[in-house]
């Protein structure tokens, strides 16, 4: 494991009772303590942090979209794209299973691991101290926030974006389906007729190729 | 409406900007500035502070029972018996037909302009401030925490209680439904063979009607 003050450095924010942070760095696999209970604590302070800063931010937005804007910042996505710039996973404690099987680079353990460390900031100096952390590694994702799009599905956006230019509403064609019946992968077709884009999706469910494929028209479209 | 000192007085906490408060006793039906957005910030706030409180309470609480203990406590039903304690129906601004049809009196009006006050003084003078206010209400209900059985629906707590005692679980008969199929009420009885009790509940569903039933099963044996 790297020495934690490197860590603190990209975190922006030092420990007074460093052994809060080792807690919320070890994994339950590692041996107690371990930073599932920091977790808990750290997602609600997470979801309040960002609800303030959004609510400040966008005080046009109704509540069901400031709902839905701070659900996809609070997702365990964003989450572990925070955690690898900070390379949080260099500093985990993980039992040896874990560790064989790379669960330093899972998302989920980055992104329970990073909520962890806001609980042990929390504890270690008030809301304040963490809230500012929080609002400084959110920062980029906020400034780029689109009240009207963030967290809706690709969809969802691409038939707003055609209805807002009176065009019709794009069709999904299911192409293929490859595989066995409990591991399965579709193939879906996003025809927009008007605009001449065809794009294909993949994935386990139809849902998710046919969103894959939105997306890549939407792409197309921007 | 009441003078608003009074309300502060049992809220425990006096307004720098008193147009907070203001706002977040005003339904939407009154005309905006109204409560919403601040009822989706007031709801993180508590959800925050109960978590926070919670952690520091039952540190042998696992994540997944401090997550059942907080659910019992941020509910509406605890909300609105709160506020119903600071008479806080009192102070609402409503709409004429939300006024016609007692909406001060209804558990989700009183729980959502609660939240809203809890966001309203979290933005008139920080999160301490408001933590200080929602641990001093909370304080009775986290005293009387059970947490093995807090926030656990009665025919989970019943079944494991009999399971305790190395006894059978109970039986649940539907005895009757009355009503048409839109609006149907159903009657089933708990009987616990073993200790003789026979209980009925009544509800709008099967599920409701035996989570009545084991409630009754429970106090019976309790």
């Amino acid at each position: 494991m790297k020495l934690l003050h490197v860590f603190e450095a990209a975190l922006g924010y030092k420990f007074s009772r460093p052994e809060l942070l080792r807690q919320a760095l070890t994994h339950r696999s590692f041996g107690t303590p371990h930073n599932e209970r920091l977790e808990f604590l750290g997602d609600s302070i997470l979801n309040c942090v960002i609800a303030g800063a959004l609510f400040l931010r966008f005080s046009e937005l109704k509540e069901g979209d400031l709902s839905r804007v701070r659900a996809s910042l609070v997702r365990q996505e964003t989450l572990a794209e925070i955690a690898l710039t900070l390379h949080l996973g260099d500093y985990l404690c993980l039992g040896d299973g874990e560790m064989k099987s790379s669960g330093f680079r899972r998302p989920s353990t980055l992104a329970d691991a990073l909520e962890a460390v806001f609980a042990a900031i929390y504890l270690d100096a008030g809301f304040d101290a963490v809230r500012g952390v929080i609002e400084q590694l959110y920062q980029p994702f906020i400034a780029h926030i689109d009240p009207a799009h963030s967290g809706k599905d690709p969809k969802t956006t691409l038939q707003e974006l055609l209805q807002a230019r009176r065009l019709p509403v794009p069709r999904y064609e299911l192409l293929a389906t490859h595989g066995e019946a409990h591991a399965q992968e579709f193939e879906v077709e996003c025809i927009i007729a008007a605009l001449g884009i065809r794009r294909v999706g993949m994935g386990n469910s139809r849902r998710i190729a046919e969103q894959q494929a939105a997306n890549l028209a939407l792409s197309e479209i921007k």
